[in-house]
């Protein structure tokens, strides 16, 4: 529908605006302090995982089909919580290493892997000139920040219902040798909350890319994380790949960190047989032994792939609600408007809100004002620009759901005031 | 003493061999299987640390000093397991970063950070052309495999009883702009057990580089690995910076790999203000937030210094025992032959060993034939090239103390043949 303030007579425009800056003056005489910036569970969900530390006490066997999880050894992981990951990712255990706590490590240190050493029999991406990068955006701002880190050029790609811009993505990938990878969320998109379609999955696999070090780094973050018993379904990369004949294409990474504690958990990454063998030598000299006290923990709590389902509904139930509540006040308050657009994730842990052009930073700002913590604006974008200035980044899941409620009217009026502001703005410049 | 069996007859030394090989035949007909390669620690330590898994349960407060452990943030490790790092070294907590359970991963990630990013305002390492680090050996493989695997050139420095050969350290640091770093276990050095002398420190706090982006990489694995109740003391290099003066040159490494479980338990850097500035910058990109729930366990099992020093001592128990048996052996087997020299560290992890010249790799050779496996010969230099063949390490703490004396003795004989052998191939040569 059309921009209700763009509708006003400069009158009427003016009334609007006075009217909602008498709403933001009550608003900020409250002196309110909440937060919808951070992508983090709330204690209610991390107290869903206390159980897992009863499980291992001194009088526990250590061991994990009988390989020990006391000691040094093991570099893959162990065989349980390898099976446990590549029954998650629908992979062969054989093809999986868990190692380490935080996947984006996982994904950092394969990126430098191929900058300073190369992959697949090519030069070390530092000693190609430049290398690119896609990002589809908006977009998950740490894994622009690890290509940003060591100059590779973060090219935006726009984001559509069901993924990336294929077309675009294909024309770069295929003709320009200096493109090496992608950052994907296909599950739950952060922050769009939407997942790749089949038919973009497909696209995916079937890619002929003019360079043979280009990867996919697939960060399939929110695999498990449905707000719903009918949680959106993503087809298998590999699956896909094998359908198109190709291999050597895909680096696939998850953890545990919104199933059970952020950042004492597992990560795990999955590729082809020969991508696997040049992860598995970069891994050796950068790493040690993986943490296997956690992981025999987690595979004796988590148990198995239904086990992790089972566990993730308890999830969903504290979830559900909060991003229920956002669709509720932004539709009541903002709907009619015409101001903005903003999705409804079925998963994940975000939701991403358009306003009008120029919009984002200056709402944002306004949110600060009013005692509102917002992910800064921009930041879902390579580099942290947004070229329109339109999207915000909304974080659901850590406040309760009376804070998250009071937070969503302050930003109803926010998104409202900066709207109508600029289009008075606007007739100025006519 | 001189080498007896130089000292025989070739008659006399026939009749040695001849003897030895009777030995060697008797050993090989046994079957043997055994391992004195492996720096970890038995089954019996890890169990020291059992208690640690009671400590956390489902009902436990999950904060240290008001801060969550199971949630993200808190990037520089909970306070408590940083001020008990901070005490562990001698350096000020705020200048201390737990995060990760492997110390030889965040020397890793320093080495990455100044060869891709550079440091100190230099430009990369990786544009400086040839990039060079100091490499006292014998040392410890796994260092020399991190700056080799970047295409740094490993430089071997002699070792000597109090450390390092430091005429030839300041020599190359002081006059070469391409000397970057020094690999360094100053205490309980891996594999010699030698502590660098107070004079050592303060040469090496002394040193004013060639190159502003030389760093020092103290690596105290053994800070608190003692056999006796009176250890080795190892001047603070941090005091000794200070009173020469100097900073922005060390980067401390610790961790409790070797305190409670491998691979699952908290690592730590320390530096000047303005070095960990830089490592935390490179840390905000490469890592996410600390295991914090290890971490608290494990703050809440050793509690403070003296806590570790306690749990230390019941390492030691079990170590001694090993240690004075590879004394005991090497001393009553060799210690009239003249073919072999060895360490007698109290503390650390390994026993280092010397026999003639060309006889390490022969050695472990033979002792691999005879069922004793050991680390290979080499390992303890810069490329696996020991120039004089000499050295192997001895690793006494994971097999049992029966294996370990069996394994020892096979060792004098192999010793023995293969120091027969050559003085015998030797005089053919005359």
């Amino acid at each position: 529908m059309d921009n209700v303030f763009e509708a006003m007579t400069t009158a009427e425009l003016e009334v609007a605006i006075a009217e909602l800056e008498a709403q933001a003056d009550q608003i900020r005489a409250r002196g309110l302090s909440l937060d919808m910036a951070r992508g983090k569970p709330s204690a209610e969900q991390t107290n869903l995982s206390r159980p897992m530390l009863d499980l291992l006490t001194s009088a526990s066997d250590l061991s994990d089909q009988g390989v020990p999880a006391d000691n040094y050894g093991i570099p893959d992981g162990l065989p349980s919580a390898r099976e446990l990951a590549a029954e998650l990712l629908g992979v062969d255990a054989a093809n999986v290493v868990v190692n380490g706590t935080w996947s984006l490590n996982l994904m950092h240190d394969a990126v430098v892997n191929a900058y300073t050493k190369g992959i697949a029999g090519q030069l070390p991406w530092c000693q190609q000139g430049e290398v690119k990068f896609l990002c589809p955006s908006p977009g998950y701002d740490r894994h622009f920040a690890i290509t940003a880190r060591y100059g590779i050029t973060n090219i935006p790609i726009a984001m559509t219902p069901t993924g990336p811009d294929m077309d675009e993505v294909q024309r770069l990938v295929e003709n320009d040798p200096a493109v090496k990878g992608i950052w994907c969320v296909p599950k739950y998109a952060n922050p769009t909350g939407i997942s790749y379609s089949d038919e973009t999955v497909r696209r995916f696999a079937a890619l002929r890319p003019a360079a043979p070090d280009f990867r996919i780094f697939w960060d399939n973050a929110y695999a498990v994380h449905d707000l719903y018993d009918e949680g959106d379904e993503l087809l298998n990369i590999f699956d896909a790949l094998a359908q198109a004949g190709h291999d050597n294409m895909v680096y696939e990474f998850a953890s545990t960190a919104k199933v059970t504690f952020p950042s004492s958990g597992m990560a795990f990454v999955t590729a082809s047989p020969a991508d696997m063998a040049e992860l598995r030598s970069a891994f050796s000299v950068m790493r040690v032994s993986p943490e296997k006290i956690s992981q025999l923990a987690h595979v004796r709590f988590l148990g198995s792939a239904e086990g992790v389902r089972e566990h993730m509904k308890k999830h969903a139930a504290i979830l559900r609600p909060r991003f229920e509540l956002v669709e509720q006040k932004l539709s009541s308050g903002l709907a009619d408007t015409g101001i903005a657009t903003w999705t409804k994730p079925r998963g994940g842990y975000f939701v991403s809100f358009d306003g009008p052009v120029g919009s984002a930073k200056r709402i944002v700002a306004l949110m600060r004002e009013l005692g509102v913590t917002l992910t800064g604006a921009g930041a879902t974008w390579p580099y942290g620009k947004d070229p329109l200035d339109t999207n915000i980044r909304i974080a659901p899941t850590y406040p309760t759901l009376e804070q998250l409620g009071e937070a969503l009217d302050v930003f109803v009026v926010a998104a409202k005031l900066v709207a109508a502001r600029i289009a008075l703005e606007a007739r100025g410049l006519d």
